[in-house]
């Protein structure tokens, strides 16, 4: 499609006759990509055989023909299978403004076909890579009605979560036989935890694309309410591979040198957490100050004070590690304080918890830091 | 106060006996200083004769003896005018989480009292700088009423809107007789245009402080309401002082090489307009093209997809100055597009401008590029 010295044309599919489920998460960016656009079309009206992902070109501001050459794609892949074109779908990575060309799509398919492996994770992890300098994989096992289901994925995040050559795009297939509603349950769930938990720099991408698929070759019986115990058990196996995969990708941040946890608790409601600890993990003065190793408690209580909650500032206390640095609405006293601090802030990976002291709910929002690299990447990217 | 080479502690005083009106805005961050309270607390119960300014320490996550000790401060200057304690307001910038000390404003006062003088003005906004570069001042004059009316002020900006040692601090005095709510009317409207319309880096800062101060020295006919010809002259004067103002702060952004200008038209409300402007103007990614110079229109549609404003997409046109490079969802083809595009991105001075092709409403945005020196300045800050 576009790279001369590696594949970048990924073909998944399921080898069960009747299809699978499937799930979507899709990026909220009011101009998405034309794939976006035929997975939300596609999910939820029949089973799933496949999906086709190219890397390069993002096929997003392109118009109705875009949408029509997305459509191609997947017409392509529907006939060398010899399945409905509805059953395929299509994600797409790259540069935007330009459409993608059928005919390498066309021309590439019959070996793509002939060569679908059960282990071909790696090769398909490597084939939709953009800036990502290490491809991305994770996989769990869980017993279920006494069966071994097996829940894996592959992801791209980049070097970071962009519009125009860097989106983030993850696909998990499991075995397991499971009601589409249920597995977007999950999946939606388990999304909410883990990539839309990590933040980078706080853009979006046109293209973001998290597919689930299940092809129910584990034959255990159907999982068809949420709320079981074997359910619950596969949206955790599910939950666990996400957010491994998410964090592989901040680890792979573009610049990062840190991989920051920022834990919210004592909240009043959930989304209360989510707004203070994703405001912390977006903010550049705390990113670049984790960067410089500073422990510089004075921004992450401000740019807590800026995120819309109404916090109570004597209540708030702040820990790194297990550290309480602010606390009552001032700093915590004390020799060996901001040695202490320094420390923490030496290490590769760093835990900062700030307690609201408000309620019972929590968030964990996963970033990296903001280095001079990251301004080189971003400053250089298209010439 | 703290820096050992140039004053740091600045006092300004009305002449007139009765003392005059005063308007402010202040901060949003939760985690506000001890001197916004006592500015709120004050402003409103009755005239004001003067406002004391330290650069250094911020007095924020201070408690109660923080309080206390801004207080404190504004006490030693009414003692000294001959004033009323809750005649005289208070602004702090500098590192947070320290005390400030009484005795070195003690020992400056009568100093400060002595070398009063209508034309201290440079004197001042050198006072009050902390990691700004050049000193900011700004003055215009209206006829109100057959009289001259002189409207000037001060700022400081800082490298940046940040917490620990860059508050944004603005003066504004005018010798117009004016009702405290007309100066309040017009100075939020003001604001709104220009403080409150630039970002350098979307954080905030626990002292942000705008004060107005209006002594009555010109004679005018009181304006007692907004909506007259001469008080809605007045509010225009004033509005070019803020604005003026406030680009020389985004000019003097930390590590800024750039000024950037981001107008939304064709909103369907300003609130809106505002949104897509200021999310297109604190994208890293957006800032960082700018500062290499790459025109890349995907990352400005991309950030205004992602700012919670219903757009939509084919709407959407894009212009670089007068150049238009996206229309009807797509990129404009033609020859030289991409060439001008870089020619415009190449400048010091920037202007973009977005219709939404939704309304009649807009709103426009001042901001400076992401560059190598703001990740070097905020990384080693403190050290």
């Amino acid at each position: 499609m576009r790279y001369r010295n590696r594949p970048d044309l990924v073909l998944m599919a399921s080898e069960s006759e009747e299809g699978g489920a499937a799930a979507g998460v899709f990026t909220r960016n009011r101009f998405c990509a034309a794939p976006v656009e035929i997975c939300r079309e596609r999910l939820g009206k029949g089973s799933i055989r496949a999906v086709v992902v190219n890397a390069g070109i993002a096929n997003a501001c392109t118009g109705a023909e875009g949408l029509e050459l997305a459509r191609g794609m997947t017409r392509t892949v529907a006939s060398q299978l010899g399945v409905r074109e509805e059953a395929v779908l299509v994600a797409s990575t790259g540069i935007i403004g330009q459409q993608v060309r059928l005919e390498p799509v066309e021309k590439a398919m019959p070996g793509l076909v002939a060569s679908l492996r059960p282990d071909g994770w790696e090769d398909a992890a490597r084939g939709i890579m953009t800036t990502d300098t290490v491809p991305k994989m994770s996989w769990t096992r869980v017993e279920i009605d006494g069966r071994t289901v097996t829940v894996g994925g592959i992801a791209k995040g980049a070097g970071m979560i962009a519009p125009d050559m860097a989106t983030l795009l993850a696909f998990v297939c499991t075995d397991a036989r499971v009601e589409p509603r249920v597995l977007q349950h999950w999946l939606k769930q388990g999304a909410d935890q883990s990539f839309n938990a990590i933040t980078i720099d706080g853009d979006t991408s046109t293209n973001d694309t998290l597919l689930a698929l299940a092809s129910g070759a584990a034959a255990n019986s159907i999982l068809s309410e949420a709320e079981t115990a074997d359910s619950r058990r596969f949206g955790r196996a599910l939950s666990e591979v996400l957010l491994d995969l998410a964090i592989q990708i901040v680890v792979d941040g573009e610049g990062a040198t840190k991989l920051i946890h920022i834990r919210v608790t004592g909240a009043p409601d959930p989304l209360s957490a989510r707004q203070v600890a994703l405001t912390i993990a977006n903010s550049p003065l705390v990113k670049t100050a984790f960067f410089g190793g500073d422990a510089n408690w004075g921004r992450i209580v401000a740019a807590a004070g800026r995120s819309g909650v109404e916090l109570l500032p004597e209540r708030v206390a702040l820990y790194f590690d297990d550290l309480c640095v602010f606390q009552g609405g001032t700093p915590v006293q004390g020799a060996g304080v901001e040695e202490e601090a320094t420390q923490v802030f030496s290490r590769k990976e760093i835990h900062v918890t700030m307690d609201l002291g408000m309620g019972p709910a929590e968030f964990s929002a996963h970033t990296c830091d903001f280095s001079y690299d990251y301004v080189k990447i971003n400053a250089d990217y298209r010439t």
